[in-house]
């Protein structure tokens, strides 16, 4: 499947949570995949995760060599099903995947953003992608699917525009972040912020502080793949021979894999937009301001499938089970699916088998 | 109680795992509370963890304002009780609390050893404890007692001086470090390296990589404390008013004693030493070599204690009953305790009245 990128760029600015609005003039990347139909009731909306973007499926040339990042669930036969759907995915606004964000030209002085583009909640992403469906023509979606961040997106789509979404998908995900997610953000950012390459955000036209996103995509990496997969994968295993050579090297297969993980990960994603993104995860909680969660929900009349994981502690069973209890509180129609997998947090991409037959027969 | 800090200097090279050696010259620096029974058979030795030293109770002066790290086991009626017996604790080999380490002079030239250390096994450090314990006259330890990497130091001595040892007391610890440390280790180190002030180790005399070191703390903070302890002592308050600012500031309670800890945990403690620390755990493996984990305490009379922590997920309860198994195959007698305790990992340190009431029993 041939995937083309496509731009909207919106005049008017946008509102934020925070009191501050974005200037008119920003833009959102999006692809889409299969038709919209002539009653405009057939389309899907994916949200993508923190470090993804726009490009869930198909390749944009057919010699590259991966496919977009949701490829197994997204195209002709497959559990998002674009012989019969029109699926859209937006990159997240303040990301670097092509939608405006800390990188793009200030109106002001035509310089990057930098530090001066303003946090944003995932309220304000989904208020941006609620945007691009009217300019797409979709009034209703027939569904809205996403997994961790995604889901977040998912909820704040329920909360805020609930006569918009028909069906929704939430997997791995939670009414709001834990502590612990509060603290690993802080140290990611943390990470970018101390490479003296940062320069206070303002490194465009310099060399990046690969360093420091290096270390920050390790430590993620640390939090992301859980302990018994790291044992599966590498175990004791040392990256040559059989004998510790008993020096400062990364000695053990998992310590080399952990710097291959800082090279390569620190590429291609700017490092202003993984401090926004992570900032609009800290300030998600669907209680804020709220009496109760089920308040969230009020007025919706979606039919929601939650999916969380076993071994997934970073957004447990638990939290999908609170959503499923505010939601049916809220007279929602809300179903919560707990699928066992070794990969933890990741399993809705990397061990997508069971997610994807869940979202076929609920969307069926 | 008052605490002096001894010293004490090894003229014969100490030969090392690796197949190198450490020149003689190197020096221990150790703590003793209470007297040694003119049958010499009453020294407990106590073995500390990574970030700890040889002052493990009492106060240097009556003005400190904290005593040693493990001042509520050690003492006059304490669970480790200096009434009766000699407690002793020496600073490991390659710290930073007075032994000889990387910051310590070259004999050579005088200057700081660096990176020119040579890399140490625990089986190393060790030998420099058996060494101590011949300079104090103490043949047999009436117990050598240890939790975490101090843990691994009293699993060596059962396997390297199974004469030496009388009672073993082994907590929250394992035969060898699990796929999931060497990653955190490799993380750490990579953050203290990737900090510019770091020139290669060489940087005494010049400022410390505090960046580096701050981040390699919080990222073992982030670790080390559990989610749920995180959820209880902090949760999703603010650091400041009730509502959020939407700022790019560490907004949350939880991320402002997270940038503490960046602060004051890189403090005092030789960024060089910690990489030559953890690099000993890494290489920690007590069946690497042997025909099975028993052959390691063949030849052993010791009474072993091992105690485990029910939240302790780096070194779980499972890790201690493959030790006791062991223990019992080689004909040692071994109990195994799992304790109940929030406070995971570091439970034996900051909960430690359990632990506390099972050494006193198991010493009686």
């Amino acid at each position: 499947m041939l995937a083309e990128p496509s731009l909207a760029v919106f005049d008017s600015p946008l509102p934020l949570t925070s009191g501050a609005s974005l200037p008119g003039g920003y833009q959102i990347a999006y692809e889409t995949y299969g038709r919209l139909s002539p009653r405009a009731d057939n389309a899907i909306l994916v949200c993508h995760g923190l470090t993804a973007n726009a490009h869930a499926a198909g390749r944009h040339a057919p010699a590259d060599p991966k496919p977009g990042w949701w490829d197994q669930a997204i195209g002709p036969g497959r559990p998002l099903d674009t012989d019969n759907h029109l699926v859209v995915c937006s990159n997240l606004l303040g990301g670097c995947g092509g939608s405006s964000g800390p990188a793009s030209p200030h109106p002001q002085d035509g310089r990057p953003w930098a530090l001066r583009w303003p946090v944003l909640t995932i309220a304000d992403m989904v208020d941006a992608q609620a945007r691009l469906a009217d300019r797409l023509g979709i009034e209703r979606w027939r569904a809205v699917v996403g997994g961790c961040m995604g889901g977040f997106q998912v909820l704040e789509w329920l909360a805020r525009y609930p006569a918009r979404v028909d069906d929704a998908l939430a997997i791995s995900t939670s009414a709001r972040v834990s502590a612990h997610t509060l603290a690993l953000w802080e140290v990611v950012r943390e990470a970018i912020r101390r490479d003296p390459a940062f320069q206070g955000g303002d490194y465009y036209g310099g060399p990046a502080p690969l360093a420091g996103m290096g270390l920050g995509t390790m430590f993620g990496m640390m939090i992301w793949m859980s302990r018994q997969v790291m044992a599966q994968r590498f175990g004791l295993r040392l990256a040559q021979g059989h004998e510790p050579r008993y020096t400062l090297e990364p000695e053990f297969a998992i310590q080399a894999f952990f710097q291959q993980v800082a090279q390569n990960g620190a590429r291609g994603f700017d490092p202003n937009s993984l401090i926004y993104l992570t900032k609009a995860m800290d300030f998600f909680d669907l209680s804020r301001g709220r009496p109760s969660l089920a308040q969230a929900f009020a007025g919706g009349r979606a039919r929601v499938l939650l999916v969380s994981y076993d071994s997934d502690w970073r957004y447990p069973p638990e939290d999908s089970e609170e959503l499923r209890q505010a939601m049916a509180a809220a007279g929602l129609v809300a179903e919560h699916l707990v699928l066992h997998s070794e990969f933890g947090h990741g399993a809705f991409i990397y061990d997508s088998a069971g997610v994807g037959r869940a979202m076929a027969e609920f969307l069926a």
